[in-house]
């Protein structure tokens, strides 16, 4: 990635990762090993409903960024004029002389759940291992980029659930946050929507950028003392293969259908054939019935009907039960009705209404001390906000229907196939457990979730429970790993949403998926959390 | 400004702009005259508590990638291997020859209301007047730069209204949507934060950004056997004149505030003078006055208490109270403690949580004929989403005490001052209406509201009424007219605040500002309904 300026590159971070490392540097610790975690609390609750899962997005954009992001004469430049309270500069020129050598992220390893993967709270998501000043210096950036990205395929994920075998299209570009909209497109491709009105990122990604057109166009045509009926002959002339109408500049009913109608009459005649329509507007689904009438009297049954204003999993849902309530009034048959739907998803989608930041975090876990790795932990008033501590690794539990039944986070030293029985703990409730016979569990081999997801998915499914580790490595010190495709992405998510259960996938007050700590972790953790508060 | 890549560029954008602009090419309409206005309609709402005025920002970065934003040969290449569903090209040679040579904004002319002024609902606040084909593409990331930054900085200016005199730290990069830190960082610090943790954007707009230390500092400390006092006094050592110390990793008054006391006096004997203290957890106020006790108790009593965690408008208005009714009963001055205060905001500031769209819209409103203006409507159910048509003037009354009394829309023939009295129609509800004395009022020089606002302001002062032009020229046919400061935003803000009603700037449900349409305007609205409707 090329960085357009000093504000997109490794100074798009907090004033304090910097003076920290600066601290760390003064100390000598600035090389010493330490382990970092990104991990979420909670699944998005966007008030009146709520997330049970989340999909994973943003990581390969982030390891694009790292790529880039150093410090060179520029950086260093802003960094030299920074001065205390009294004049002095606020960095030391031998700080800024390692920076400029050693301020990349070069030395660090990532392991990563790949993207598109569903995940759930607690689990570490990214682990980040290498010199501790590194470490700490790729925080900020690391949240902004797997932080929204995530909230967003999540929210696409939702809608792609409600809206079934429906077309998503993302057209949120304009209502996303200033220089977001390539981000919330990407995520909102891999979370679901197959296909963006955005058309620089769509192309980069493999796609084709899809629209209609706007209601500009009919009032130009309006103005300029033509009519509606002309903007759309004008319109299906040149896009006679392509042409979708937008209806509600005038009258939906009485103007904007009947108008579109006689221009697809017009097309049919020269061969072609229409797409759809699109209502943006007033009550969709009653709109959409009384078209649907409209164009099934007119012959054109096979033309969609693309709904957009304001849409999310709710109103989508709710645009679903009216139709299914309403539709035989008008003698349309709504099953039929709802699968020529398209949805046009926008400000809901990219900016995840009701719940507008995931609020992941980044922690220190570990820090090597002679060698040996030594927890680190931080304790809170809030018991879901106290650290899982130490060198962790994180596994997926299969059933034998191939359903993700559990997330277990282990000591990264324990291997939780070889013991004869699993104990499971709730992260924070000493009470609540759950034991698992492990014999029945076939270990799947590391990396296998970076295969083709159809592979991993065959082979979960022969009747065997299965014990897959989450992460693999995915920044070996220098860059990427391995590149992978949108199509990937895509289909990773689409497998693993559909070992979740129904439940978990509900709309509102979905099933807690369990996420659980090995009985090793959490004795480690508590025994932690009493040293540091001497019990109380 | 320097394209990173094809994503950032004039492909940032929707779809269907390019469609329309073909559809425009082919008919010769391409380079019609035509007159579109970006305006919102209806303040945020967030829920429990509601914006009454909003801040606009956003317009310098908007007009710095305009300045960039055109069709190479990567740009067209991507047109060029677009297909339509029968696999014929999409765009037309001729189009994609004319984009290469036209597909810029260079033909563009654009008046704008000042960054950082307040604005209302309905009011244009950039009037974008050109080439039809050009002013249509312009739409998307016109929409996309201009909603978030006027979204974030209001939410700041109403955080800067309740927080007073108190320094405000934006710290929410991390919790911004990807790729969106800096233009949130930006919107914060023109809307009402002082400073931000954002180390590259603070210094573009000539700042130095501020920070702490994170909890990872103490954390890495204990880890490797050591202690808080000792990370404590690491920190102290080698920022003695710029220490604030995060008292909450281990527990705040048992150990983070005694800890940071004995550094803080090391730092005391030494000859510096310690800056404050951070709580990022628990209940802030209790901690706050807990922890003045015992600065107080040392001697410290001019330390500050930097306050963060999930802060906003409510959340520091509830602190605020809650000691003023808890402080004394722990023998602390409430007001004192207050004006101690620094608030650290960071995801709902950023996130403008509880409404994180603004929801603006870009409408033709004119089209050139035979060399004369026709306006442009669009009618709709919802009776606020019917636009004022035609080509416009915005103006604002401030009455004899200099307060902003309402905002008006003339057609742009029109001169308000020039009638013995004015009628205020309201937008869209006919029975509303205000007249006013014209003869009263004394009229600003256009561009007035460019200078310093201390000027303007003063003149205001001067027990006449007074009717300002809103709008003035920014973009002229290649670039920007004039390049501004953070400085000039900010105090264009600050003094536009100050001509609010009270009743205005309050929290929750505030006043309505009145926003009318002139006579004249109202009827050119009304006759183009009927035209359209059938008067139905």
């Amino acid at each position: 990635m090329v960085m357009s300026s000093l504000t997109e590159g490794i100074l798009l971070t907090d004033e304090y990762q910097l003076t920290m490392a600066q601290v760390y540097f003064r100390l000598g610790l600035h090389e010493r090993p330490a382990l970092f975690e990104f991990f979420y609390r909670k699944n998005p609750d966007y008030g009146q409903h709520q997330a049970g899962y989340c999909v994973f997005a943003g990581l390969d954009p982030l390891l694009d960024w790292m790529e880039g992001a150093r410090f060179g004469e520029g950086e260093l430049e802003v960094l030299r004029s920074q001065k205390t309270r009294t004049g002095k500069p606020l960095f030391a020129a031998d700080f800024l002389e390692w920076l400029g050598k050693n301020g990349s992220f070069d030395g660090l390893t990532l392991k990563a759940i790949p993207e598109g993967r569903v995940v759930h709270p607690q689990v570490p998501l990214v682990a980040v291992e290498g010199p501790l000043a590194q470490a700490q210096l790729l925080e900020t950036a690391l949240l902004n980029k797997l932080n929204f990205e995530t909230l967003i395929a999540t929210k696409a994920s939702r809608i792609r659930d409600v809206a079934d075998h429906a077309t998503i299209l993302d057209m949120g570009l304009r209502r996303a946050a200033s220089g977001a909209g390539n981000a919330a497109t990407r995520a909102a491709l891999i979370g679901g929507a197959d296909v963006s009105s955005n058309v620089g990122i769509s192309y980069e990604l493999g796609l084709q950028a899809a629209g209609t057109h706007a209601h500009s166009l009919v009032q130009a045509f309006i103005a300029l003392g033509m009519s509606e009926l002309e903007a759309f002959r004008a319109f299906a002339d040149i896009y006679s293969d392509n042409t979708t109408l937008l209806v509600d500049t005038v009258d939906v009913l009485e103007s904007g259908v009947p108008n579109a109608i006689a221009v697809f009459e017009e097309l049919r005649r020269k061969g072609h054939q229409p797409i759809g329509i699109r209502i943006d507007s007033g009550d969709l689904a009653y709109l959409s019935i009384r078209a649907a009438q409209l164009l099934d009297a007119a012959g054109f049954k096979d033309v969609s009907i693309v709904l957009s204003s304001e849409l999310d999993e709710l109103v989508i849902w709710q645009v679903q039960t009216q139709i299914q309530q309403e539709a035989r009034r008008y003698g349309i048959d709504a099953d039929a009705l709802i699968r020529r739907l398209i949805f046009g998803v926008g400000t809901r989608l990219v900016t995840s209404w009701g719940q507008p930041a995931l609020g992941g975090v980044y922690k220190v876990v570990a820090m090597q001390d002679g060698g040996e790795w030594k927890p680190a932990i931080k304790v809170s008033e809030t018991v879901e906000k106290v650290l899982n501590p130490g060198h962790k690794t994180a596994w997926r539990l299969y059933d034998e229907r191939g359903s993700a039944t559990a997330d277990l986070i282990t000591l990264s030293d324990e291997n939780p196939a070889s013991e004869p029985v699993l104990t499971l703990r709730h992260p924070f409730d000493g009470a609540k457990s759950r034991r698992v016979q492990t014999d029945k569990y076939r270990l799947e081999t590391e990396g296998a979730n970076l295969l083709e997801t159809s592979e991993t998915d065959g082979a979960r499914k022969k009747g065997t429970f299965t014990l897959e580790p989450l992460q693999s490595e995915v920044w070996n010190g220098h860059r990427r790993v391995n590149g992978e495709t949108l199509e990937v992405w895509r289909k990773r998510r689409q497998a693993d949403v559909e070992t979740l259960d129904p439940g978990v996938r509900r709309l509102i007050n979905p099933h807690t998926y369990h996420v659980s700590l090995s009985q090793k972790l959490w004795n480690l953790k508590n025994q932690m959390i009493d040293r540091l508060t001497g019990g109380h």
